[in-house]
């Protein structure tokens, strides 16, 4: 695939084609009805990827990822609600750090970030705490790769009568996610993961029913989902200046992403990544922080090689020189680095870096 | 000067150099020392435009200007402080309900929306009432175009002793800022304003002596400026996901922001924009909805011509045809549209959009 020059093996900001980033080679008039025929096209490609047109809406939202999963919490969450989340890793934690920070109630359910959230205990948890209003949880957990079971945790919200809050960051697009098998109350991803374009804007997908509920829950002007949702249905325009560029740039790759086949053919060309990278990476003799079973197609941790020849910094660095950006590891007891296996490369981008890698290790004196 | 399309007249987004958006044809990666390097570069030329490296810092901040804005209330003020917005405007108002919005206490300190603030009833308002430990005011107000008196009140802020918060938005780079004459808390501006990059993100000036005590003022994670801050120093990295593509434009833009002068440069081009344009429309019978002397060289603000031929819509539509995007009024109480003077154009350009505005305006039968 076409890269001007790195190609980027981390979890967003991740390598985009260069007709998305082209995309950018023009400005708009954010008022102007030529852009907000963009938001609106966008906003319906991203109801059908989720099947969810007839009970769903979706928001965009200007700023990272995480300030996207901050207007949820603000949105979706009374004043006096108690959502527990469901933490197996660094963006579990984060979730819950943001919603205690905004004063509203949390309690976390920690599992072992090794495995998937157990939905048994979460049952129990919701039997043993009536107060909790919703459940939080994350797709795939990008600090380690893992993949939390969204089917059971749905169907057991469900039961409780209470809302489920999924940040699917990085599993959008790639993972399947229809509105005819799951129920949620948002979900929250971002324009720079695997819709594989530019970092900038994030997007909630949100129940209909409960839309007339999130009204003054925010205590935030900016951070207003149920308002951005109002004003843009009312004038079709965005409330605070857009980031017309990268709005640009995610429609284009939208247009790509339903030319490619859509999710089922995304993943089966992540899936081939991951293999192509796991397979290659173990004849070096490198091994996964998680189970062969566990291991997703978006993002793999490694386990760094048992050698005092190892320094992560040197690795990254030789890895660089020959083109490829690599991602650090974010656990704090063991040492890891990451590979993404997400963005625009395919099977040959991988094979080359396993090759690259092989070279450096080589280098190092640790094969 | 260059446009692959049409020529934005509106004050953000405005017209952009293609310099400044093929910049944005590079992926990044966000945790990457050459990205890291280019964060560093735009601070540090960011605090040479308002020759305030010694006693100030900047923070860049993800989202619209308005996050920005929201993010400094946030870190700024004390969770008991009690801020004056001075208001001549939308963008005053909004500021108020922000802080409102957030639970921190707010006075609005009203002025009539034609003339700028005046600083004596500011200094009467202090006096009256001890319990202000912040004013804010907009630089220049872009819902009219209407500059308030920023010396005067930083004077008047440090009489007695209280933070002066500063909405430069659309101000920064045009019209002169120094940190050697005036002092504030923080000044606020954007990237899609008149250092002419595009839009989503923008960046807060914060007086070094506050640094202190805006630990743990935030209630927001998102927007907390300290966190923000402490991160970016200690790692050189953003805490959450940068719009890298947005931020590569910006540095791209700073450089022809020097390349052409820097402010004083840009000040007079704008000047020259403003004088032909409002010479130009006062030809055609076009008032001004400000007094002359109050007319600023960012955006003017026209009053609609007296006509029962005259639409809005249809006028917008028209000029739109001939490849210039015009700016909507926001006043409540007359109709005006707005013409914004920034951005990649030039005199030339401004005469074309006047002789273009001529024969719309003899089209609808109105000159």
């Amino acid at each position: 695939m076409q890269n001007p020059d790195y190609i980027l093996l981390t979890p967003g900001p991740l390598t985009t084609t260069n007709r998305t980033k082209e995309a950018m080679l023009k400005d708009w008039g954010s008022w102007d009805r030529d852009f907000n025929n963009i938001t609106a096209h966008i906003r319906s490609l991203l109801l059908s990827i989720i099947e969810g047109k007839e009970d769903y809406v979706v928001v965009p939202m200007q700023g990272s990822g995480t300030f996207s999963v901050e207007a949820t919490i603000q949105s979706v969450m009374p004043k006096d609600g108690h959502i527990l989340v469901l933490d197996n890793g660094a963006y579990c934690k984060r979730m819950a750090t943001l919603t205690q920070k905004m004063g509203k109630k949390v309690t976390l359910l920690s599992f072992n970030e090794r495995e998937a959230v157990n939905p048994s205990k979460v049952n129990q948890a919701l039997l043993d705490d009536p107060s909790i209003t919703h459940v939080g949880m994350i797709h795939c957990e990008t600090g380690t790769g893992i993949i939390n079971p969204l089917e059971e945790i749905s169907t057991l919200c469900q039961k409780h009568d209470v809302g489920l809050i999924v940040d699917a960051m990085s599993s959008f697009g790639a993972l399947p996610i229809s509105a005819k098998n799951i129920q949620f109350d948002a979900l929250i991803s971002a324009s720079g993961k695997c819709l594989e374009s530019v970092p900038g804007a994030g997007f909630v997908f949100l129940r209909r029913a409960i839309l007339t509920s999130m009204e003054n829950n925010s205590t935030s002007l900016s951070l207003d989902l149920y308002d951005q949702y109002q004003y843009m249905e009312k004038t079709g325009q965005w409330r605070f200046t857009p980031p017309t560029h990268v709005i640009a740039a995610l429609y284009e790759a939208l247009l790509q992403f339903i030319d490619e086949g859509g999710q089922k053919k995304r993943l089966a060309r992540y899936e081939e990544n991951c293999k192509t990278l796991v397979n290659g990476l173990s004849v070096l003799g490198l091994k996964t922080f998680l189970e062969p079973t566990a291991i997703s197609p978006i993002i793999v941790t490694f386990l760094a090689p048992e050698s005092e020849h190892y320094q992560f910094k040197e690795f990254y660095e030789k890895v660089k020189q020959q083109g490829y950006i690599l991602y650090p590891g974010k656990l704090t007891e063991v040492e890891t680095f990451r590979v993404g296996c997400i963005g625009a490369i395919d099977k040959q981008n991988m094979q080359d870096v396993v090759s690259c890698m092989t070279s450096v290790l080589a280098q190092m004196n640790i094969l």
